[in-house]
């Protein structure tokens, strides 16, 4: 019965707690966990309802003509607004890009929408509007249109920025979160938790012997090695929100597989690792901001995490685990003892405004 | 001299107080008037830089292979977020179908971004939802990507909703704000100030014998009759912040022209008017959220007029003036006794988050 109960926890959607129970929205509805997953799908998914939306990806594909084109979205709230490694216009320009690559599209054109407090430093506005304009020339893409709110004071901390972005699909790959197979590795693209753990440290005060800073940046140029290496991607995802184990947890949830992950594989930096330790928190479950996780056929993976580890993002590639069909809807972390244990998707909030 | 100050004054980013002068970002930054231009101008304008945003249009407008597709964004942080005639849900989705149409394009697909504040309440966030996607169904229109972020307790102000959109260009069209030309006639598809007197009124606890109602409306109905009718529109453009003067502005400053609207022609309700009496405001530079604002060839004026008012949101339509060679970049109201005022683009803040 236990066994069952468990089960039943990790597809994500299932929530213990519905949202019944609550009458106001809880920090945990935007962690990037369970309650989170259960805010969309009760409320967003099902009244906005379409066939496009209810995929559950992180971009819609879209028919414009003869060409295919994707579109999605994303609102920093990052606190705070200038961290080791970025700032939340750099993160709002390669989060948007992030999520246009990941199934394969070339990212082109950007929105940007800014929610201002009243009395923001016009030099803080400038340093965050050329780091965004320099994230865009990094990755091919143009902020095409914008929109500009200010709220008086204390209406909203500081800055948030929302991007909106365009890309066209120019291959024909068959990427989704609900397409992995037993039999399949799992690659994650280099070292996790850095973004999550920069952000922490700067917000806690704490300082460590190396500074940690975020791995925010624009994956275009990866993917496209990615996809250039092989047209047998299963699926791609990056983790940010919930870490790694959210997107592991969705990718098992969505396309109803196991996912086996060895303890020893996961590429942790050292730094990040001791800041995990000292806070009590699960590398895995911490926010990523410039990797990807990527599902292919076994025997593809080899040649792959080669070709990975020769872009000077992928350098710290690691196949990291593979897809089975035991378990389906479970992810399974393997400990170098060979004891397994359950990697559920978080309930609730680690750390609110990550990004 | 004092001539010559004041058609600079008139053009809309010559503006008496360079940002310079500000060290922080005002509530005036965000209002639709001068200042929000010079904020646009010389920082985002400026930083982005690219030929696409530099049009200064309510849109992009991107080529996806043959096929011509816009792009564009509004973040809303309307306070309150109920009001009369509408909701801050409802004015997100018909916003950004409104901005997409205005070029003559065809809504299709809209991005939804929710930053809720922690503690807000989940049947205020259904009833919101909800209305978006009536709104949505309304249009024509599918919320196909989305993102959700919960900041802390006063963080934000209860919800902001940003959305963006995209459309196809279908027809051949040559609308813009640098389009007008001397001799075309300016058309108002009905009475001004409705939805920013509506949300004056709920703030200040104002109450008329006729409650005053938000226009929010999808104007893409409305626009496709327009474009049916003919095919020799210069310019259109909905009045938001800043109402029809901030509008009439952009198109005198941006096509070099003068424009001359004569105040007997300019509909206002009865109420609306009323209120904006008590509270000493004039009706032309309160917002709009369902109305369009037209340049034509003058000889086609009546038959288009004729066209409009057939339509429920076209019903109180008028054409309330012309394009002038004279004052290029100047915009004047000739009163019912002959006199030429000059109406100015404001310089900062009538009324914060009126959208």
């Amino acid at each position: 019965m236990k066994e069952e109960n468990e089960l039943n926890l990790a597809n994500g959607f299932n929530c213990p707690l519905p949202i019944t129970n609550y009458d106001t929205v809880q920090l945990a509805h935007g962690s990037g966990g369970k309650l989170m997953g259960e805010l969309i799908d009760k409320i967003f998914i099902s009244t906005f309802n379409n066939k496009i939306l209810n995929k559950m990806e992180d971009q819609a594909t879209l028919n414009v003509g003869e060409n295919k084109i994707v579109f999605t979205t994303d609102s920093f709230v990052v606190d705070p607004i200038f961290f080791n490694g970025g700032n939340i216009g750099e993160l709002a320009v390669n989060g948007t890009v992030n999520d246009i690559c990941m199934n394969g599209a070339k990212p082109l054109w950007l929105s940007a929408g800014f929610i201002i407090e009243e009395g923001f430093p016009i030099a803080d506005l400038n340093r965050i509007v050329l780091s965004m304009r320099q994230a865009a020339d990094n990755a091919g893409v143009q902020i095409v249109t914008g929109d500009t709110k200010v709220v008086n004071k204390n209406s909203c901390d500081k800055i948030f920025i929302n991007t909106a972005g365009i890309g066209i699909l120019e291959k024909d790959l068959n990427v989704s979160s609900s397409n992995l197979k037993p039999g399949d590795s799992i690659i994650i693209s280099g070292t996790i938790a850095d973004h999550g753990m920069a952000i922490m440290t700067s917000r806690k005060g704490l300082s460590f012997e190396n500074t940690i800073e975020s791995d925010c940046a624009s994956l275009n140029d990866l993917i496209n090695l990615i996809t250039n290496t092989t047209s047998n991607i299963n699926a791609m995802r990056d983790p940010t929100r919930g870490g790694a184990a959210a997107t592991l947890n969705e990718f098992a949830a969505q396309s109803k597989v196991g996912i086996k992950i060895y303890a020893d594989k996961i590429p942790v930096k050292t730094n990040v690792n001791g800041a995990c330790e000292i806070l009590g928190i699960d590398p895995l479950y911490v926010a990523n901001e410039g990797k990807v996780i990527i599902s292919l056929p076994g025997e593809e993976a080899k040649d792959l995490l080669s070709a990975m580890r020769k872009h000077p993002l992928g350098a710290n590639a690691e196949i990291i685990g593979e897809v089975v069909e035991e378990h389906p809807g479970v992810v399974v972390k393997k400990t170098i003892l060979g004891v397994e244990h359950i990697i559920d998707l978080p309930l609730g909030e680690q750390l609110p405004r990550i990004c």
